[in-house]
């Protein structure tokens, strides 16, 4: 079978930098992966870094998902349309796209059902989850199935496309959490993610949101850039040594946090640090049949206050990834809607210098001590 | 039984402005109503007008509902406390309040599952649909269950805390239609109703808000004020003579409404004129999987192109009034999420001037020729 | 490309009843068309007629969509397995499956959000809507995306496997009302569509089910057969001459159904006869709060008592076909959760005797005056 | 004030059975308590046990709520109206009705929103939570308020209006869990509690309902009386000793349960024991996408996977009681949809050997070894 492409650009080497191994990331130059019937492909002009692909720099693996070939990261991504297979109708080369980094199978019952996040045949870019590993989008000619290509909106920028990756993190943890105008929110995690949930929810007309974090610094952030009503810096005490110490600290936490409240509590409460306290102190802040939403990951078991929650029917809902944002979530930029969200790109770097990016991200902050969010390797 | 009742003012003595039949308004003095165990006495500080008054002002009926004694007008009023009876507790007197006018019997079985709107029993302050009739908010020392009185959050004006109520309508319309953020929406109607219905859905995060209506005046209003991102301003041409001729200029109406769209059609359409063409247009305007809802009244039977619903699965979702509203539109408020409703209020009337107030809504504009879209009468 | 597929039978004449116009049906002998990569082939052993087919077979037409090439009718089948294309999986040679016989493309918004039963793109066999016209089940050799076959459980008969078709359009609608457990349900028609309705809110926990129309014998065979609690034969009066007229009757009619209810009216009523009086009546029969779900279809424009809706909060829902519906609708059949649908099935007939199938569902009855539900035509 | 109750048995004695501290459980006589204008008064004919009545008796307390004064047990209960006050309109002397037991403020915001049973101000008969406590059902004369008294249809016993009581918190379960027909459920739990679940998910058209227990002869029994579709019989293995074993166990008790499911897992699973190693197990038991209802209780915290749950969006949602459910509850009786429920009631005691009826359900079994699981106390 021969298929036609349409191309704006013969130039077919692709850069592309490759995680060989903890700390071992090389830039490399390789041809670039064949545009199929109902594939396009892409200059990628930003990717945003996060904490997966930090994880996967750092140690070779991410949890259980070790790199076993060298495997390219980054999914958070936006760039120019370069070529698209034969049967591609709804972009062409030249246009601007965000890209939706999983690809799904569309004939489970999961994909059928509107829930693809969950389909068990997604394969991820930049995950290695799955073997052979599919490489992200640090390439300049990164080539993807067309359907997970979303033609941004004039005006919006490749960093906003890309922020629409994590953003729809906590679009898809909105959406399942009921969360409407009116509601009281608190969230855990002034990071990349609390945030841009702080902007979600202040989009969708919560009138109360309280940020937590025990960085001082990324708290001030959240007043300063007006992500945040309020906030509460949580002390770092000693570590607990017992269950019931961890509790009851983090009823404490709670408390402190519902002295913020003017409410009897937080209708809908985000936890973006994966830190089990965080998860505990959630549901004692939530108010009696609100919603916990489990954004945070890393604490694969947790002692939770299982009563609490039961007895005011406070339900815990796990979020995965997401399904249905890219295109809601790039309007929300187009319409203005998500403001702050812009402060959040602290650094850029260049795709050659993204060994630099990654041990900006590890450290947390620059040279000069500037904190490091949003770190974006792009066409700078 | 004595029923002790806390007070701070003594003085008992009620002006009220009571409909003896169309256009008989007089101002008259009565003793206020007694306060019971668990009522509370409001002294009205402000009170919009809306349609059903007009009617009732005008015909001395509204509907079927026809005056059958003299009633007292106004339904979206806030005040102070002066009074509450003995078992009340959550106000006390000074405490600003906005009054839900609506009281429901708690008991019954739409009681009890959260839409007391449809309560069976429900008296409603100012509508002559019981007997004997209960009293609207045009008075001075108003006397009301305390459980309908909602304390008012530091900041919100009395003006706004009385558009709670017209308000209620559309955030209770835009709940039951599962609008969210990054939706399209269109607006049948650029009254009162319609440019809330407006704010609320932008509050909510809906990216497009396209306003409809006959009136160019009001259009303009609805973008000078930034209810709008678009407007579309329907010609007034014939009357069709016949139900083929009326769905027909329906679809061409949708058709205008469609051309501002950059989607497939609206997310969700508020029909707020009661006008039986934008009930049909509003189904044509609206995309396969959406939503129309039905909050314009006046047209007690409609012909509707109802396979064009079926086939793509648009509901129809009316609204009745709204509950458990009030908390979160004070909310909305004092959050400032509704900026631009304060421009609503375009002309304030003393109680004593009510008659005046009356004729001015009845007119749709003042002596200066400004359109009258929400008039306050209140202690001006 | 070669595919290479597997296959039972060799055997690829394909057997088809093509409909070339009105009443022009002729058996035919085809070659089977092509199994792709992604496909399967199928002998199809049953297929149940519905009023679509007919009123192609009638007039050569169905509404609007006009037949433009000979073509097979038939979309409610099942049949054995006969060749899968090399990337199917999920099924093999000699498994029984359930066909479902629309080809949704599962890369538009609608497909991707879970309702791809409103897929702009879908293409359904049978249906002249789209050209070139996609055949439907009446033939032997019947070649269709493997993803759209589902494998029928054990105990499970054909002709069940068939009737999942229809019965998927009450369960979509059933889930679509909110319908549950405890409720009172009224169902407007007792043809196949609305008896299949009462049997699927009755295995979902409806505490009353009564079915409504104008012929006697229907009514009977829904007691007889425990599809129905209650029963309302509706009186055959003059046609109304006017809409008031015709509003007048349907609420009469409403009262007469209201009189067999316990309660202050019905939770939910499926309206399933595609008749203006029974759509007014409908929601005149839902209680405050209620649903009204539109299935029966062919009244395109319908006069609606849209205020006796909307101050009752009474939601009209409309139902186009189904999605994610045959699996469950398979494991109720295999569970013996629909015990009285079988019986729904009065004829069968051979395939070579399409003709005499279609003529007996087109006179409602048999030669012996049995009143035909369900015709099927298979391998008998 | 004078209130006039309206009554057909003036004998104002009232025998009731009063809990003084752990097994000190004493048969008293005492005036009935004074009727008021909303109560009615009721000659209870039969109150189920359940395990909280069973905790009080044994320790004089249930997990904090100590008795403080002497109280009278049971709230799951059913009887004959004998008196009601002035303004009762939907009962009267004669009537049987099944007695909801916690009488929920009807004003805070939960009550208004629908879910009275999380009212902060609910007092709830038999509980020792609120002080003075609230006796409960087991008495001859029992004084509530009238708007919770269900009347019961013809046809429901006693003994299943009782039984509305735990029906009720599964039915509210099943609602919150969106269990619908076709799904596959697990419940943890064959107890009363558990064994309801089973009967309301099957009313519901659930197509595979698996019960898992540690107690092979609750297992039969459910497999006996129709409960259940297949049954798991858990090993009593030794203690874990750490978290890691103790998941390690549950992840093998959800592989043997798993095993039993012809689907990727349950799509509801219902956690009727409180048992930590269950609440786990749980997760693991239900497929992505699925949920988790968390009803049993008296494990105030537990180690639960949560990244098992949130990978998968497996929802947590905790049950506390139940608002709405006792008319659909009493309906579903009536209407035989509960078929197998009536099994439960193994034993019936009378008012007199309530100490007999306590000794034998802490036993678990009565003096011939039958086993005991759902006692009622009433009038034999
Ligand atoms: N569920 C999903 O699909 C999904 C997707 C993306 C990210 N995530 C997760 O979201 C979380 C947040 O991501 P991010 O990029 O914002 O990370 P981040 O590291 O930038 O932010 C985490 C924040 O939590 C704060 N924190 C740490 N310990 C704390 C404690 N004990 N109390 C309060 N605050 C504490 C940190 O100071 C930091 O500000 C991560 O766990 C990540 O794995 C989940
Ligand atoms: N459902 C409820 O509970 C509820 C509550 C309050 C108000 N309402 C209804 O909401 C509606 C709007 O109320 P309002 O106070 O804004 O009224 P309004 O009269 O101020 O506004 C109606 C608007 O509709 C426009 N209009 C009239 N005919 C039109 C046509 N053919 N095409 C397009 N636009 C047209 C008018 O120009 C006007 O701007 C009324 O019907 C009222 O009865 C319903
Ligand atoms: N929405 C969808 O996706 C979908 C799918 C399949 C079928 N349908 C529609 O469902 C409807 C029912 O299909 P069916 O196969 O059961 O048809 P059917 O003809 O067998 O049954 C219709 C029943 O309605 C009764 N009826 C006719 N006029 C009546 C009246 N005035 N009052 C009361 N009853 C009356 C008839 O006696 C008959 O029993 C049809 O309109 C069909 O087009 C819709
Ligand atoms: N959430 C609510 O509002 C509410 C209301 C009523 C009851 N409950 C709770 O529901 C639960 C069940 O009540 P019940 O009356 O059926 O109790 P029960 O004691 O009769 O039944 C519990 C069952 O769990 C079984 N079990 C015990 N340990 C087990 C284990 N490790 N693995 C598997 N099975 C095990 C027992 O053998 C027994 O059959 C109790 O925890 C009760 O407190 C909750
Ligand atoms: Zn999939
Ligand atoms: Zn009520
Ligand atoms: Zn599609
Ligand atoms: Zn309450």
């Amino acid at each position: 079978m021969t298929t036609t492409t349409t191309t704006t650009n013969t130039n077919n080497t692709n850069t592309i930098a490759v995680l060989h191994g903890a700390k071992d990331l090389r830039i490399e130059s390789r041809p670039a992966r064949h545009v199929d019937e109902f594939d396009a492909q892409v200059d990628v002009k930003a990717t945003g870094l996060c904490g997966s692909d930090l994880h996967y720099y750092r140690h070779g693996r991410n949890g259980d998902f070790v790199i076993r070939e060298p495997l390219a990261m980054g999914h958070e991504a936006a760039g120019v349309v370069t070529a698209v297979g034969k049967s591609v109708t709804h972009i062409k080369p030249g246009d601007r796209v965000a890209i939706e980094a999983g690809i799904y199978c569309t004939s489970c019952d999961l994909c059928k059902s509107g829930r693809y996040n969950l389909c068990p045949n997604l394969r991820f870019a930049s995950s290695a989850k799955t073997y052979p590993h599919l490489d992200g989008t640090l390439q300049t000619r990164f080539t993807h199935p067309a359907r997970l290509l979303h033609k941004m909106p004039d005006g919006v920028t490749f960093e906003q496309a890309s922020l629409v990756e994590p953003l729809s993190v906590v679009l898809h943890g909105s959406r399942r959490s009921g969360v409407r105008a009116g509601h009281h929110v608190a969230i855990f995690g002034a990071g990349a993610v609390g945030l841009l949930a702080a902007s979600v929810v202040k989009a969708q007309g919560a009138t109360k949101v309280t940020v937590i974090d025990i960085d001082e610094n990324r708290l001030n952030f959240a007043m300063e850039h007006n992500f945040a009503d309020n906030i509460v810096l949580l002390p770092l005490g000693p570590r607990p040594t017992s269950t019931a110490e961890s509790l009851d600290a983090s009823k404490k936490t709670a408390d402190s946090i519902l002295a913020q409240s003017t409410s009897n509590g937080y209708d809908v409460v985000f936890e973006c640090t994966g830190v089990e306290t965080c998860m505990q102190a959630s549901i004692f802040a939530a108010k009696a049949g609100g919603k916990v939403v489990y954004i945070g990951m890393g604490t694969p078991n947790a002692t939770l206050p299982v009563s609490a929650a039961a007895f005011r029917e406070v339900d815990l809902v796990g979020v995965f990834r997401y399904s249905n944002t890219y295109n809601d979530a790039l309007g929300m930029f187009a319409a203005n809607k998500l403001a702050s969200a812009d402060s959040l790109v602290t650094h850029k770097f260049k795709l050659n210098d993204s060994k630099q990016a990654f041990e900006t991200l590890s450290n947390g902050k620059d040279s000069s001590n500037r904190p490091a969010i949003k770190i974006m390797i792009g066409d700078y």
